[in-house]
């Protein structure tokens, strides 16, 4: 859910979401990474949508085959947070009339590249015509009921973690968007990671296995935002005490006299998974994402206090619940 | 599918959809109402997603609530044409700056009112900004595998049968959008038609359990065109020799000096369902229709000869593959 970072955003769900009947008995609550429905044989129907926008979503220097592909990563990426297997999925397209013949193929191509590399398949859809080019993807998936990991299990002494290092497609906007500089292999890196992001789905569904983990979120919104998600839907709160800033984001810090620390919580479009692991069974969960080629990260602790603090060098500061905001430059 | 009707909009969804690998073993072919995903236990996942466009789907006169309430019915006539009960809805909505409050407000519950008629929960979504109102719909229901009615089962000697009269929501749209005539009386019914559609679920599902259709469609792209989409699925032809042109249909065509037959038959927003039936199985299905309240009607019968023929008077013309247009005209 990108864009409900902004108050006024934020307020719009609300408004809408509040004139919905809820359903009695959901097994997953409204506004965690995906939506479930009981197959009564003990397994969960997996579902999502998320839509990409390309004046909000699609930022200059991403092609539409780049584009595409990103519409489907943003969607996996909440699967992968809940540690579900994506198997079918449904496109729904506004396309602009101006848009011509190889833009379409390219579309297709983009979506079919990231569907692939997550090993799922589009099924069906329908195509409108729009002002706008809108990608509305919905994803499907099967989950045993008991293994489904919400944002709401988080427990005190529990280790935060994370699937890797913050920063980069902050930076990586930062260039493409505002001019920033960069010496040329790590501009390679920051650009690349905003425009061939990847979801952790190879970690997610390996943790899942462990039943270590006790609550996860996608970081697309970002790592401040995702944190605070966890903690109000866990009741808990967490003490942060060494952040994953990437290395190339200290590099273009402080070639640019940024803030690291700013541009590794506050980014967002970042698709990493934020998660609390029960402590006995950390070893395990660090092997099993090894395991698959990643790496888990702890970086704080689950505390009773309902607060998200920073600690550095001894100090301790607030973590504020701001995130992600919208690049406004329309690509076509 | 609602824009694939011309021929650009065909080509566009062709030339997106030739670049997508197909899943292996596809319970339902590309391009029937709804998709499918094999569950594994002799039932089926049905998923279908659908997307309203405000500049081509909701014409001068429809307020918000009707246009939420409208999206959700197009996604459902498609799950009543298969006579499948959906379950749960996700919502995606790319919305205007320019939207207020009170009319989220009125979408939110224009949404609600149509899901909770037919039975089902909205259980998700998402929400973004965008230039046009676009509400994108995901549903998912469970079908038991062997209970599916396809488009493609049709035979030679079924009975073609259509679940109500035809052409009211074109006749609708010549009042609401070019200013045509009618008696107060018969206004409102054909106004009341475009704005306030229903979907033919409670026929579809009583349908489903008689076994006596071989083949369904809905007919939101025409009547014409839903002939001819069976008839391509099903290598059949049709002969059809009783119009369903409805009453207030003949009238309104009369004092406007316009076709009836074109009105009936290439209007389209029509949300009937158009269906074949074994023939010694009619009475039963009539029957089952009825009994939910509804109505069938026959108004031809499959042929092996590959054409769509329309008989009036003994004279046989044919049925082009023609359909619904968008209406140019933006709501907000």
């Amino acid at each position: 859910m990108h864009n409900s970072i902004e108050l006024g955003e934020r307020k719009i769900i609300e408004l809408v979401w509040k004139q919905l009947e809820r359903m009695p008995k959901m097994p997953v609550a409204f506004g965690d990474d995906v939506s479930a429905c009981d197959l009564g044989d003990g397994r969960l129907a997996i579902l999502k949508t998320d839509m990409l926008v390309d004046k909000t979503d699609v930022p200059l220097g991403m092609s539409l085959w780049q584009a595409a592909r990103k519409a489907v990563v943003m969607n996996i990426s909440d699967f992968a947070a809940k540690g579900v297997k994506p198997i079918v999925m449904l496109v729904s397209l506004g396309l602009p009339r101006k848009l011509a013949e190889r833009d379409m193929r390219e579309i297709g191509k983009g979506l079919n590249a990231g569907v692939r590399e997550y090993g799922a398949y589009v099924i069906g859809g329908d195509t409108n015509e729009a002002s706008d080019l809108v990608i509305s993807l919905s994803l499907f998936g099967i989950a045993k009921k008991n293994m489904l990991i919400l944002r709401s299990g988080a427990k005190p002494e529990d280790i935060v973690a994370v699937t890797g290092f913050f920063g980069k497609a902050s930076a990586g906007l930062k260039i493409l968007l505002d001019g920033f500089k960069a010496p040329q292999k790590i501009r390679k890196i920051l650009v690349e990671s905003v425009l061939m992001p990847h979801a952790r789905l190879k970690e997610g569904l390996a943790l899942s296995m462990t039943r270590a983990v006790t609550a996860s979120i996608d970081s697309s919104d970002g790592l401040a935002w995702s944190l605070h998600e966890i903690v109000k839907a866990s009741n808990v709160g967490f003490l942060i005490d060494k952040l994953p800033v990437a290395k190339e984001v200290e590099r273009f810090a402080r070639i640019n006299e940024l803030d690291p620390l700013e541009l590794t919580l506050y980014g967002g479009e970042e698709y990493e998974l934020v998660l609390t692991v029960k402590p006995r069974l950390w070893e395990k969960a660090e092997k099993a994402v090894e395991k698959v080629g990643g790496k888990l990260l702890p970086i704080g602790r689950v505390t009773a206090e309902k607060r998200v603090l920073l600690e550095i060098h001894g100090e301790r500061r607030v973590i504020e619940p701001r995130g992600w905001e919208h690049f406004k430059s329309v690509r076509i």
